[in-house]
């Protein structure tokens, strides 16, 4: 391409500070270094996450920044060393690297990797180095992606090639949203056939989740939600009951455990709320209750009684569904295309990055279940 | 025998309330009722449960109260409906029960039940019934066990009967304290060959941990505590590293994690201290690392960063090292008898049962590993 080693000026969404509306700059795009891959982004849509490092982990030192981690694009040029990746390959780009080389990325049991921004710690969602520069300032990019913006340059360790026939502008919500609830439930609870489970937060990630643990052959899948407006669309996925909280006088644990015979077998935290981690380990029997963290936050502590795991529960987390990413994420594509994984199900609008904003507030106040923002022309 | 079916009055130490030296008084055991046992009880030691009970968890509606749970007597007579159990056979008494016949009994998953005291919760560490009265007043059994008596009355679902050859001054220690923390490792934990292990606490439960630890065939143990005296003793059960945390001025999840490249595999906290839980899943290594509550609590919450679970790290809890408890115990006086298992080492004290409050104070300074009581004659 004529723009392969040259520094691309383009258009992307800016988080000055925190709190604050995105500003759409032009920007610098330096080229790709070693082993890192440049992609034009196709369409991106607007995760929790991204919400959680501009309005709740306001550490000053993660600005400015670009947001944007569940995308879909094509590559524009590859650095030295790069033998994966071509120009013109469709690419998702991971929020998780997967070098295949650790000892984690080596072993069967994980799906964590020992290179990448995440082996730093998340108090800044985001490594220290950025190919992102403007007016001047490094602009840092979220959690090694930054994919509210035409171009972004992602390490190849955090790159998976999907197949030719993808459309990006649905298949962009694998990469985050469907893998991490979807692999919650199959690969991290590792749902049973015929069990019982419960998915607290029915937004795109409870949504796959509970499309995950139908998948898994649950024979009933709670969903819990305060909104009762996402009733209808868990039924889509695979949901057979609702409970909305606010019905009950009593806690919503208790409510399940009545309903169930003394618990769930598996409850899957899809909201990132501390409260709700703490309910949902509850809400599981004992014996051998399993319960799975997958909604992010990180500035509380989450807590119960000792004598809830000491009665046989089991406490875990997911991140990004357990999948070592670089071939679970292109098995779901395929899978998406085979028509066996819905995607354009969680898709409730579309829009343009300039309207990224807009997206946001929508997703602030439970609008949407995803936006897909379109952000360069194939 | 010429007592079956009679009240019997022997001597007990009785717990009138909480914090307060036990008194040796003359009760009433009332005969066995349908499917219960009465038990001679021969030998018993102290547990820190029972400490916890007396000095920690002030429920005044858990007095008066029997305490003592980690024993081995012989049957005195039987009640209505027990077959499996007769005059004469050497057993020993279960804090938990096992009745063989619920969904938790019949799932190869757990040792929990559905029956028995447990079933109702932990604020009182008893069921509401008793066969124990004194002066009058009717005195609870702790865990529907009550051992620091000359005879109690014990559900059969709560009975092991074990090898006539066993020597009860011995394997009175395995149906509590042994069993946990062995357990913990073996069944709970999981601990495989070649792994890194750090046991939290070098009571009885964890010097038991330590020795499930060898034995499941770890390449490291860590044995952490703050009595560096307990580092000799664990060193006979397998520990291969000792670690005080007052030797370092950071925390002791960040030395073992420096010590072990990012920390261990399993770890597992016998103190019962919600601070020492949360060290104890901090010293796991992200991925794969588990880390098991085995030391009792339940008065304050245990807490963690969702990242430690996000990351990959899974949290436990054993109940009895996750073995059902009819026949786990049973196999464990067989593993004793056949040179399998140490039971002699956790044995640095022998007195009486009038000595009971010497034996409290040795453990509550952390001046013994276990203290034998000989209750009545064989």
């Amino acid at each position: 391409m004529a723009t392969a080693g040259k520094v691309i000026k383009c258009k992307a969404a800016v988080a000055w500070e925190p709190n604050k509306p995105l500003v759409i700059e032009d920007i610098e795009v330096a080229p790709p270094q070693a082993n890192e891959v440049r992609i034009k982004i196709v369409a991106t849509s607007v995760c929790h996450t991204d919400l959680y490092q501009l309005f709740e982990c306001k550490n000053k030192d993660g600005f400015p920044i670009i947001l944007g981690h569940e995308a879909a694009g094509i590559v524009e040029s590859v650095g030295p060393g790069v033998t994966e990746f071509q120009p013109g390959d469709k690419v998702i780009p991971l929020s998780i690297s997967n070098c295949r080389e650790c000892r984690f990325c080596k072993s069967p049991k994980t799906n964590q990797c020992d290179r990448g921004w995440a082996t730093r710690g998340y108090d800044i969602m985001a490594g220290p180095d950025s190919r992102f520069t403007c007016k001047g300032k490094k602009v840092l990019q979220v959690m090694g992606n930054g994919t509210f913006s035409q171009y972004t340059v992602v390490d190849q360790m955090a790159v998976a090639k999907i197949d030719p026939s993808a459309p990006l502008d649905k298949v962009c919500l694998i990469g985050c949203g469907i893998c991490t609830g979807y692999g919650a439930a199959v690969n991290t609870a590792k749902v049973e056939p015929g069990s019982t489970c419960a998915v607290f937060g029915l937004g795109a990630v409870g949504l796959a989740a509970v499309m995950g643990c139908k998948a898994a052959g649950a024979k009933k899948i709670f969903a819990v939600d305060i909104n009762p407006e996402k009733f209808e669309k868990a039924k889509v996925f695979g949901a057979t009951d609702f409970v909305n909280p606010k019905d009950y006088d009593k806690p919503i644990s208790q409510v399940l455990a009545e309903m169930t015979n003394g618990g769930v077998d598996y409850s899957l935290e899809c909201v990132g709320n501390v409260e709700v981690m703490r309910s949902a380990l509850e809400s599981c029997v004992k014996g051998w209750g399993v319960s799975v963290l997958v909604g992010f936050t990180n500035l509380h502590d989450f807590a119960a009684r000792p004598i809830q795991l000491i009665a046989g529960r089991t406490w875990k987390g997911s991140h990004l569904g357990g999948y070592k990413v670089k071939d679970g994420v292109p098995e779901l594509v395929k899978a998406y295309l085979d028509k066996k994984l819905k995607v354009d199900e969680f898709i409730t609008h579309n829009m343009t990055l300039d309207q990224v904003n807009d997206a946001i507030e929508l997703m602030k106040h439970g609008k949407c279940i995803r936006t897909v923002l379109s952000v360069s022309p194939q």
